[in-house]
C-alpha cells in the first residue's frame, strides 16, 4: 500500500444553516477543499453522515454530492458509523487511493441537525446506542453518557468540578475559530452552576449540535511535488469496535476500542503517545475526553481530569486538545465531526490555528468515535516540509 | 492490488421475518457465510443497509453485529447508497482484502422493512431520490419508474405486455429457491391484468419488499489451496454515479451508470458481454430489466423487451437474468439485495442453482442500483476449478 497525503482542507462553520441545503452545504466544503488543493477533479466521494434519512428524509448522498460539485458519474458511497461516521468516509478514501483502487479521493462530512425538532434529533441520535437494549429503555444517548460519568465519579473518586477545565479549555480555544458554533468564554463558576441535563452531565459538560460540513482531499505522496506548504501525509489509520450496550462490557470506564485502534495507529505510524502534538479527541461530553485520554495512553487509568486540573491540554500543554473547540465548542454536527477534526489537525500542522496554533506541531492524532465508544477510528498525520 | 475471491455464502430467506430482530436476522446470514468458509474469525465486517434507522431506529449496524456474530472488537461500518447499498459494501470489503488492508473480511446486507406501515416505507424508500425536487413534489418512488417506463413506451414504441415475460421468467426462477419471497407462478393474463400501482406499472412490474440479510467472506485468491469447490474469484469490480434526480439526465431512458461501471468491470475482467453466462441485474421493475440490459451490451438501445419476447433471458438463454428470482421474486430487502445477487451468482458458478441452474456457467455478473439509476455497482465473478 502506497502513503497518502490531504492536499486539501474545507470546512462551513459550524451553525444553523436553515438557509442552506444538505447538497449545499457539504458541496461548500468540498468545493472549498477543491479549491485548497489545486484540483476540478476526483475519482471517488466518500461522504460521512449519520441522520440525513431522518432529518432531511435523504439517503444516497454519495450520487447527490457528487453532482451538485461537479463530479458525475464518479464513484460515490455514504459510509455511516454514528458520530464515527466522519472519519469512517476518511479511512474509505484513504483505502481507496492508498490501494491504486484511485488516485484522488474527497471525503466528505455533511450533517444537517437543527431544522428537525428536538424530540425527534434526541430520538435520531439515539440511533447510535443499542435501539433493543438501550434506547428502548427510555435511555437518551446524554442519558447512556451520564450513567459512565456518574460512575466514573464513583469508582475514581473525583468531583463533577474537576471536569471543568476540558470545557473551559474548548471554548477558549473556540474564540478565535470562525468554524466554531461558540464563540463565547466560559468561567468554572459557570461551569458548576450550568443547567443539569441528566445527572451528573450539564449542559457545559455536552456538545451542542449544529449543522456543518468539512472536507478533504486525498492523493498519493509520491505524486505530490514540493509544494508552498507543508505536506501532511496520513501516517496510521485504524479502526475498532465495541459492544454498542455500554452495559455489556466488562469495564464500562474503558475505550478498549479507542486503545486497540490508537495501538494499531501508532505501530503504523511508528510514535508513542508522548510524541504527539495535538489529539484532536472526541468530547462529545467531558467524560469522554478522560476516557480517551486515558485509552490512548496519555494518562493513568482513572487519571484523566488530572490532565485538566493541571491545565496540560492547552496549546501550550503536554497534550494539546480540543485546540480549535472540540466537540464542545466547534459544535458537533455528527457525521461531520470525525472529517472537521482531521481538518483541524491538518490546520494545526500547516501552522494556520492563529491564536491557538500549538508550538512546533508536526505530528497530530484524530479520534472519532461512534455510539458511546462503540467504534472508535483514530488516525494520526505528520506534517513533512 | 492483489486478487480477491469468495469462500463463504450465505443467505436468509426473504420474507416477514418479525420474529427476529436487526442483528439476529443479520448474524444468521453472517454465521452462515463463516460456517460454510469454514472460518471463524474476520478482520473486518462491511454492512449493507440502507433504512434502519428510520425503520429499526438503528444505526451504528457494524458495531452492533460485529459484536453478535462473534467479531467483537473488528473494523466494521455500514456503507449506504440507497437500494444499492448492498454491493457497495461488497465492494468496500473487496477493496479492504485487495488492498492488504486486511486478510479476511465479510460483508453483509441487511434490511428490516415489513415492521413499519406502509406509508412509513414508502416514504422512507423516497430518500433514495432526490428529496428536494423528486419527493417533495410528491413523486414516490415508484411513480419515478412509472414516469420512465410510461417515456420508454412512448420512445420506442413498445406495449406494456411487452414486458411480461421479465416477471414471469423471474417467477418461474423463484419456484425452487428455498430463499425466495414468491413461489408462485404466474402468467401473461395475469401480468397484464394485474392491479395498477402507477400507471404503466402494475403489481407484477414491481419487486416486493420484504426483510432479509445475505452475507459472502472474503480473501486473497493467494491464501487459498486447493478446495473441494470451486473458488469464486472477483474478476471485476466498479462503482459510478448520475444524477440522483431522473428529469436531470441528458436522457432519462439510458443509465450511463449502468454502461459506466459494466464497461469497467468488463475491462478489469478482461471479458465482453458475451462471454458473461448469467446476469443478475437489478430488475427492482420490469422497465430497469429493459434498461440495464441495454446499458450493459447485451442488446441495442430501446431493445431491451425484445430479450424477453424471444425469452432468451431464462435460464438457458442467451442471457440468463434473475435466475434465482431476482429483485422481482426472491424479494427486494433493498440493502441486503447486491449481497443476494452475489451469493445468487456464486451459487451458480458452484453449479449448485439446483432446477435452474445455468449450464456451464463460469462467468457471472451482479449489478446493484442505487435510486432510479443514480449509484450503480458491477461485480463479475469467475469461477477457477
Amino acid at each position: 500500500m502506497r502513503e497518502v497525503a490531504i492536499i486539501g482542507i474545507g470546512q462551513t462553520p459550524v451553525d444553523e444553516h436553515w438557509d442552506k441545503s444538505l447538497r449545499e452545504l457539504a458541496g461548500e466544503a468540498v468545493l472549498a477543499a477543491m479549491s485548497d488543493a489545486g484540483r476540478d477533479r476526483a475519482e471517488g466521494l466518500f461522504v460521512g453522515n449519520m441522520l440525513s434519512g431522518v432529518t432531511s428524509k435523504q439517503e444516497n448522498l454519495g450520487a447527490l454530492i457528487a453532482d451538485w460539485v461537479g463530479l458525475l458519474g464518479v464513484e460515490a458511497v455514504k459510509v455511516e458509523a454514528a458520530c464515527g461516521s466522519g472519519a469512517a468516509a476518511v479511512r474509505a478514501a484513504i483505502i481507496a487511493v492508498s490501494s491504486n483502487e484511485m488516485d484522488c479521493a474527497i471525503a466528505v462530512g455533511i450533517e444537517k441537525m437543527t431544522e428537525g425538532i428536538m424530540v425527534e434529533t434526541t430520538s435520531a441520535l439515539a440511533s447510535a446506542a443499542d435501539a433493543d437494549f438501550e434506547a428502548d429503555q427510555g435511555l437518551s444517548f446524554v442519558a447512556i453518557n451520564a450513567l459512565v460519568m456518574r460512575r466514573y465519579l464513583h469508582v475514581y473518586k473525583w468531583k463533577h468540578t474537576d471536569f471543568a477545565n476540558f470545557s473551559i479549555n474548548a471554548h477558549a480555544n473556540a474564540i478565535h475559530n470562525p468554524f466554531a458554533r461558540l464563540h463565547e468564554p466560559i468561567t468554572v463558576d459557570e461551569y458548576n452552576k450550568a443547567r443539569m441535563i441528566a445527572a451528573p452531565i450539564n449542559l457545559l459538560d455536552a456538545s451542542p449540535i449544529g449543522d456543518g460540513a468539512a472536507a478533504i482531499v486525498i492523493v498519493p505522496t509520491e505524486h505530490l511535488r514540493v509544494l508552498s506548504q507543508p505536506i501532511i501525509t496520513i501516517a496510521g489509520s485504524a479502526s475498532a469496535t465495541d459492544t454498542l450496550a455500554v452495559h455489556s462490557r466488562k469495564d464500562p470506564l474503558w475505550l478498549s476500542a479507542a486503545e486497540k485502534s490508537a495501538k494499531k495507529a501508532y505501530s503504523q505510524a511508528q510514535v508513542k503517545p508522548e510524541d504527539i502534538d495535538i489529539f484532536e479527541l472526541h468530547d462529545a461530553f467531558s467524560i469522554m475526553s478522560a476516557l480517551s485520554l486515558e485509552a490512548c495512553g496519555f494518562v493513568d487509568r482513572g487519571q484523566g481530569p488530572r490532565l485538566a486540573i493541571e491545565n496540560e491540554i492547552s496549546p501550550v500543554g503536554r497534550i494539546p486538545i480540543t485546540t480549535l473547540g472540540g466537540l464542545k465548542a466547534r459544535g458537533h454536527p455528527v457525521g461531520a465531526t470525525g472529517v472537521y477534526q482531521i481538518v483541524e489537525v491538518a490546520v494545526q500542522l500547516r501552522g494556520k490555528a492563529g491564536e491557538t496554533q500549538v508550538p512546533d506541531a508536526h505530528i497530530g492524532m484524530a479520534q472519532n468515535i461512534g455510539g458511546s465508544g462503540a467504534t472508535i477510528i483514530t488516525h494520526i498525520l505528520k506534517s513533512k516540509q
